[in-house]
């Protein structure tokens, strides 16, 4: 199955230049959304994984289903003051400013072995700060995976000590 | 396996007097959340989906989960203006003011058989106000299904025309 051809690919949207990559048109198939959860089991090889970390919101779309084909729990990584309970939280730069992550301080125990996943990645800062989380919490990154890697944005470069698998590269302007 | 025991109970969040459920401690628990998943599943009782529904943020990690078990597609809800395409939305009240929903327009096609699934209902509203947009586009609302059903605040009742399944039932205060 050629995944690409699944994705939605609106030019201009948010603002001009940018070519957004739909990816509700792929989960909205079920035979795509299964193909892709499947390819990153697959990909994973057998390797036991405690917990599947997604970032708010589109990272539980994909993190989720993941947790729930490996039998791992999952665990949300959460925008700021959403989580009841203590937290840490990690700050990453956006194009202008700053944003963070929040996680519960007891999603992960110290030396469980942890999947990262988004939709997708394009600077790789909410990458990069998730995985500075988990290993904060003792947790073991064993891989990070994306739907879709935005080419020319360099995002793969922050996780250089990972490692990261991306199911589709795609341009990110016309 | 007693689901009610994974939930963490936190009294007086987010304000005086409502004791909040956190279900990230099921979602955490590899056996309870396929436990609650499969339950789902169960329920439909063998029933053809093709498209599972989930509200931003916390319905996509019950929603994905499940539309993946059931071989289905996932649909988002979500937050005005964040879907780059044409949408239908539905406006729902809130205890102070009103909130709305989103979804792409060409989501649901006329026929398609439908799960709406979020982890909690209190009042109802978001619920009602997901089931009218999937009928607007000609789905047929299968189920509405609930990981927690908040007691004492009657959520059920807007409800009424609809199959509705909650997995724990709890109550909203201390």
């Amino acid at each position: 199955m050629k995944l690409e051809d699944k994705i939605r690919s609106i030019p201009d949207f948010p603002k001009e230049g940018i070519l957004f990559r739909d990816v509700t048109t792929l989960f909205k198939d079920p035979d795509a959304f299964h193909y892709l959860i499947d390819l990153f089991v697959t990909t994973l090889q057998g390797e036991h994984i405690d917990v599947v970390v997604g970032p708010e919101s589109r990272g539980f779309i994909l993190g989720t289903a993941l947790a729930y084909a490996l039998h791992a729990g999952f665990v949300p990584l959460r925008k700021p003051g959403k989580l009841p309970c203590e937290v840490v939280s990690a700050s990453y730069d956006l194009e202008y400013g700053t944003d963070s992550l929040e996680m519960h301080k007891d999603a992960i125990k110290p030396g469980q072995k942890v999947v990262f996943v988004d939709d997708l990645i394009a600077t790789g800062g909410t990458a990069e700060a998730g995985c500075r989380i988990i290993e904060e919490l003792g947790g073991e990154v064993v891989s990070v995976m994306f739907g879709i890697e935005l080419e020319g944005l360099d995002g793969k470069d922050k996780l250089k000590k990972y490692n990261v698998f991306s199911a589709m590269k795609m341009p990110d302007h016309t």
